[in-house]
């Protein structure tokens, strides 16, 4: 199992954002700002690259609910970012979309 | 009508990447990367905020456009950013979805 399945599972502890019945996001233990969470679907899939006409309406409902704890935390500037394979910088392969706030990052993209 | 609705509507001109009844994908002309494409919803949602239960189906198929479009240029490794806001570096006010690849992105992500 992965390390985000466990944390699914509940084997591997983590600090909640959000969950329902189809999605999870936690902090993210190495945070990048001050918001560092991560959103991802329990089921198992490796990346965004594995997202088709099949499942693309559980990617969607990861980016509704990255909106809405952003909401709730009161947030209403942040970045979303989805890495897919070790080039780009993925380093689980569980589909995650990081949602990072709380920083200036309008100066720089990549 | 913004930029992003005029290049939707033929208006303004753009190398399209994908199209299809809810989705255009363009190449973004000041690119930041040697692959730099922009997925939209063809329907005007300011960002990824106004995504919700509503019409998380549309950001869900923006991802699988992505995947496609990356798939189809032969990416395996590539990152997917939308940011929210000005302090995110957002600078169109219309939904989109950059699909970055053909760098070494492993080092940094912000």
């Amino acid at each position: 199992m992965c390390i985000f399945c466990k944390i699914v599972a509940g084997e591997i502890p983590s600090k909640k954002a959000y969950e329902d019945d189809k999605v999870l996001a936690f902090y993210d233990i190495n945070p990048l700002a001050p918001i560092h969470i991560l959103v991802i679907p329990k089921e198992h899939i490796r990346s965004a690259a594995g997202i088709n006409e099949t499942n693309e309406a559980l990617a969607g409902h990861m980016i509704a609910a990255a909106a809405k704890i952003a909401n709730e935390l009161g947030i209403s500037d942040y970045r979303l970012i989805s890495n897919i394979g070790p080039t780009a910088g993925q380093t689980v392969e569980h589909f995650h979309i990081h949602l990072i706030g709380g920083v200036d990052m309008s100066k720089r993209m990549l």
